[in-house]
């Protein structure tokens, strides 16, 4: 506010809504009847539907690289219209609105610092009707545009000191063995585990990774290493085992998918 | 204008273009090259091709939202190249931007307020050169640039006094039984009916809604009451009757879509 | 910067991240790192994957039209990782940050003035931890962020005097006859093929286009002018021969894509 050209903080929004229904665009136009002046960035409107450890994933892996005070807007939300509450955290200075499902906590582990958690109970700063089955639209919209114009988060309602945990999938790991599993599998067929770059430390230079009956004893350090078409492994820019095929669908041609095992041994 | 950071009045985008082709990156571009300040803002690009009918549906769904003085620019033209004006609509504030084809009017309705319309004539507002094939570019993008700068919507060209008008598919009540329609699919599969909160009250408490060979008793007031798989009606935040399952996708699973025939029954 | 209000240049993204996966989010968030207050517009992240024919198309369709010192960054990179220079392309004042694999040379042809070339050398504009496979978060990102302050692009590293050209399919004219094909399949299923207008010319008024076995005579100017079903001809709004179907995909219909032939003859 210091400075004369200081805009407001970004309002992003991250749903499973898809873009051909109106949700989305419904919650665009709340955000800006509270604050006409809002700046508003589209995140993802394509997590699988009800999928929270899609979301999870995404958050974890989009959230930390935004600037403080940024407010993120989250609706993935299999509860809504149940009492799940809806909450809005704060962690290290990262600001969400987000149902009470978890979809946030591995965010919160990977920062590694603990989060002030407040419940949505304040009604007078969500819309005046309030549907059973969008709250994204009747209370995270507006409340998002209230913490845009600069309202104390406590006044949104009481401290929360439970939450629910998303825990996602852990690895197994043994002296000379990691099993894990396919965590997520991207626009280009890539998967990316569960697997640390720790875990691989510990098991040595040669390794050899395995993914139904088909082993992969490549390991590049970037997909430009690989020639077109070659099964390669890497750490990805999320510091975890990756899955590639240079220019190619590996995901599709290996029949994996979220889920899928992923065994490492060392050679 | 008079507060030192109000800014200018946000351009909004619906279209039926996808994001693959240049087609809306080029709007974007004409938009700047009138206001290099504006503030764009897309609601979708996934308008099913040339679908009226569903471009009418989210219209009535999303704009009612926004604030005044929004200009909204609709791009979902089966008619483009031939003599069909393009018009600037005014429905209680909302400013429009679209083809005569009549998706705009189901809003106007909703709204219930009289429009004010006006046919884009003066081509001092429009691209130098306009293509037969692209309006959306050469005249409706130039345009919505000239409006968020101010300009008065009157220099545009003269009022119009008709227009197409679209009518979504009836409900046939009698006293016992309503016939309607699934009006939209939504990205979860859900699907929204044409039949009202209203028509839904003259039946009583006890209702039964068929689709196909289905017969769905269960009446839920939000998605969170029905155990994971089952199938519900409930009211949709529309208002309207919507057939959902639990974290699933009720439309697979009956085999409906847009047009499929609902029958509600007094039990 | 003489006039108050006057904001900063937009920054546009392009990408063939597709938007599940965190990619795009998190090049969002570095931009916001370094400028909080960068105006973000999307122009696609549905290029097809390392699909450098299709970055051309769209960006010799798209970019022309945005102001001057708009800041465009291009993240289709089949060669992430390799030693392929990352470039800032400067052509008749649209400033692109891309990977040195020709996908802005054609967009530079059209335009038909010379563009100058730096590559990106300077790490002090860049993230400080630089991955090997994410080039557009850790490099272009953040440089676009600091064009978008205002530094001066000859900072970012030295001139460049090569670098990869990517050269679009070219026809076969004679006489009486122009063999093409198609570019590109829009949303619509219209096919716009590499012939131009000026092609056409040479052969006159009357002409047959013939794409595997079927045969279009129908030449039209605009969509509009053809029955509803029909298969016609008509120069695109690119100035290119478009074979199209009113309100039909005439790609699915005649089997076509990408690549296949396209040859025209007069009659």
């Amino acid at each position: 506010v210091s400075s004369p050209k200081r805009l407001e903080p970004i309002i992003t929004l991250t749903t499973d809504f898809g873009t051909e229904s109106p949700y989305t665009a419904a919650m665009k136009g709340v955000i800006f009847g509270v604050n006409p002046d809002a700046r508003l960035i589209d995140l993802t409107h394509q997590i699988g539907p009800q999928n929270l450890r899609h979301a999870a994933f995404f958050l974890a892996g989009a959230i930390p690289y935004f600037p403080m005070q940024t407010v993120h807007v989250i609706v993935v939300d299999p509860g809504v219209g149940t009492e799940r509450p809806l909450l809005y955290v704060n962690v290290a200075g990262h600001r969400l609105l987000v149902p009470d499902n978890g979809c946030w906590t591995e965010l919160a582990r990977r920062i590694g610092v603990a989060p002030e958690v407040i419940i949505l109970k304040e009604r007078r700063f969500w819309r005046e009707s309030v549907s059973s089955t969008f709250h994204g639209k009747d209370i995270l919209s507006p409340v998002a545009g209230h913490l845009s114009l600069g309202i104390d988060p406590h006044e949104l309602g009481p401290a929360a000191n439970r939450w629910e945990d998303l825990i996602l999938p852990s690895v197994l790991v043994t002296e000379s063995r990691i099993q894990g599993e396919v965590l997520f599998v991207d626009h280009f067929g890539n998967m990316i585990t569960n697997i640390t770059r720790e875990n691989l430390e510990r098991l040595g230079e040669k390794i050899s990774v395995r993914v139904g009956k088909t082993e992969i004893c490549r390991q590049v350090r970037t997909y430009g290493e690989a020639e077109p078409g070659a099964v390669v492994t890497l750490i990805s820019s999320f510091g975890l085992l990756e899955i590639a095929e240079r220019n190619g669908n590996v995901s599709k041609r290996l029949n994996a998918e979220i889920g899928t095992p992923v065994v490492v041994t060392s050679k």
